[in-house]
Order: structure tokens, then C-alpha cells, then sequence
């Protein structure tokens, strides 16, 4: 997700540090202590403005949450919504879905999720994509064996493409839905971007996939 | 595909055995003396009125091609197909999906298509799904190793439940296509089916997996 750059973002992030995880690395294997609690751990790779992992949050207290964001502005807007509801489940963490291994033990994180992650269409732009192999090899390191991650797009090509990764990584697909919004699934919740999409008719994908 | 019985359907099968396998039993492990040529084999499980297999049969006139079906009538449309173009590289059988380990030996078949198949909706038919596991079994078993099922739909819960399945199976998939019609796949063959639903705007999916 791309947005303006938001003056103060930075200050924001580092005036908040009971949210805002400012040097993730020290944490790594730690995470229980960071929650105060045992609870599972679940994470979202991209979590932009912070709709879908607030509103998780909310839905699950007996979860924590941690949302993984690069860009400043979108985890400043996310931050906004974490104190607006003063929710004890969520840490907020500016790095990059390539270096998590930093910052997590092997199997600390119980569920992974990638929300309309970008696209990146081009070939030559493969490596960049969050369902790539090489982020998958990643993501195979933080969470358990037979491990989960939870991905939803309305871009098609990307939906392919990942549909394959996955399965040519050796991950099991659990179930698949070509269209979320006219599908039985409950207790969906939407991403800012997605509520926007499906309310012009949008199709929305949506996969679970194992280790 | 549901058709109207046809008068003399039966009797139009059994009075052109240079296409219509009566009896197939007897060419189990014998299929290449059948075409009379060491050329691959190709099978479609659910043939219908065999738009699809004798389109492939002039697009590939070095691949053999068996069409497979259960039903009389759809059969015996496929066979004016066969007859109209004198296709020398197509055979048809009566048989059943479930029973093909009767008419071919273990690998004797290079590449097994499904389209458009039943999707038999409720949970309680399951088992009667072209992809149900029960039947991929069998597929294995007549394909080689790493034998590849190239299948296509316009049904989605159909289509969901068959990339789950192919993955739960253990099969990788290949390459997914979620709007076949508007990709870049070149060379794709319309069922009669295919073509009159796609002329309304309905999506086709379509999915290479791999044992």
C-alpha cells in the first residue's frame, strides 16, 4: 500500500514505544514477555493502516498480534487505530518481511498473515513478491511445524502466482475461496483496502496454506 | 453433461468399432497397438459430445487421444465428431472414471484431462467429484510418474474444492489460471460447453497439477 508520507511519523512511532517495538531484535525469543502472557502469536506481513490487525485484535483478545510494516507513514496511521482502542494484543514493528528471522525465534509465531500484499505483476519483479519461495523459507522459520499462513488478495495474478508457490514449495493447500464475500466463511474481517474493492464488486481471494 | 436420450445411440456405438472401444478390457497394456503408433496418450474422463478431444485430436495429429464417458447419447455425439473429420487419432469408450485401471496399465497413459466435470455441490456427493481423492488414486495409477492432470471449469466451489484436493493429495500445482479467457494462454480448445458459457461473461478456470 502506498500513501502520502505524513509529517511527524517518525515521532509518533517513537513517542509510543509501549506499542511500537523500537528495537525488534532484543526481543527475538522474548516475544511472551513483551505480551506478559502465553497466548499465541500471530503476525501480519504488511500491515499497512492497521484495519485488519486492530480488528483481529478485537475479535480475538486472547491472541496477540503483531503487525510488520517498512513504510513509516502507514504504521504511524496503524498506530492511531492500536491507541485509539487502547488494545493490549498489539505490537507494531517497522522492519522488513525478508529479515524476520531477526526478530523471531524458530516457531514463536503460532499464524502468519499477507493482506493484498503488492502485486509487483512483472517477471522480473518475482523476488519482490511476499509469497515468493525465498519469503516462504522465511516464514517456515518463525512458525511451528505444519505452520499456517492465511493469504487474501483481489489481485488475480498474484492469487496464481502464490496458489503455485506454495504449492511448489511443498505447503499443503488447506482451503481455497475464489470469492470470499459471496462465500459461508465468518467472522472475516476487512482490510481498509479491501472494504473499498469489495464494495465495487471486487472478487476477493482467499487461501490457507501449510507447511 | 446432462443431454436427451438419443434413438439408436447404441446401436450408432456399436456400428463403428474402429473408434468405439467395445470391448476394453481386451486393450489394457495393448493401447499403442490400438492406434497402430508409439505416439503419447492422452485421456479425457467425461468427454461429453467430445468438442474438446477431437479439437485436440486435429490441433496434434501425433498424440493420441481416448475419450472416455459413461453416458450413451453424448458418446454417440462425440462419434459424429470422430466420423465428420475421419480423426485417426481418437478413440472413444463407454466406461466409467472410477474404472480405468481395467482398461490401461500402470503409466500406459501420458496426460489425463477433466473438464467441466459434475460438480455435484452437496458435501454428502463428494466422493462422486471427478477430483475426489478415490479417483486421483486411480489417475496415478494409469499415469507415470510425475503424470500431470490438466483440468478446467467454470464452477468455482468445484474449483476450490479440486485445488485443495490436488494439494491435499500431494500433487504440486503447476500453474493455476483464475480467467482463462482472458490470460495469455494460447492454444486452449472450447468445450461446447466452454463456449456457450464464456460467451455470457463466465469465468473458466483452469489448473495443471502433478503427481
Amino acid at each position: 500500500m502506498r500513501v502520502r508520507k505524513r509529517k511527524g511519523a517518525e515521532e509518533h512511532l517513537e513517542n509510543n514505544p509501549q506499542y511500537v517495538i523500537l528495537e525488534p531484535e532484543t526481543a527475538k525469543g522474548k516475544w511472551q514477555q513483551v505480551f506478559g502472557n502465553q497466548n499465541p502469536i500471530h503476525i501480519e506481513v504488511g500491515s499497512g493502516k492497521g484495519g485488519f490487525i486492530t480488528g483481529m485484535a478485537r475479535q480475538n483478545p486472547h491472541i496477540n498480534y503483531i503487525g510488520i510494516d517498512i513504510q513509516l507513514s502507514v504504521l504511524s496511521y496503524a498506530l492511531d487505530k492500536v491507541l485509539e482502542s487502547q488494545l493490549p494484543n498489539v505490537r507494531l514493528l517497522r522492519v522488513d518481511g525478508s529479515s524476520l528471522t531477526n526478530y523471531f525465534e524458530e516457531g514463536e509465531i503460532d499464524l502468519l498473515y499477507l493482506n493484498f500484499s503488492d502485486p509487483w505483476p512483472k517477471s522480473r519483479h518475482e523476488k519482490r513478491r511476499l509469497t515468493y519461495k525465498d519469503f516462504l523459507k522465511t516464514y517456515e522459520e518463525i512458525l511451528p511445524e505444519h505452520g499456517q499462513i492465511h493469504f487474501k488478495t483481489d489481485n488475480r495474478g498474484l492469487f496464481e502466482y502464490s496458489l503455485a508457490s506454495f504449492s511448489q514449495y511443498g505447503m499443503t493447500l488447506k482451503q481455497v475461496w475464489l470469492d470470499l464475500h459471496a462465500s459461508d466463511y465468518e467472522g472475516n474481517v476487512m482490510t481498509e483496502y479491501e472494504a473499498k474493492f469489495a464494495n465495487k464488486g471486487q472478487v476477493i481471494y482467499r487461501v490457507e496454506a501449510q507447511f
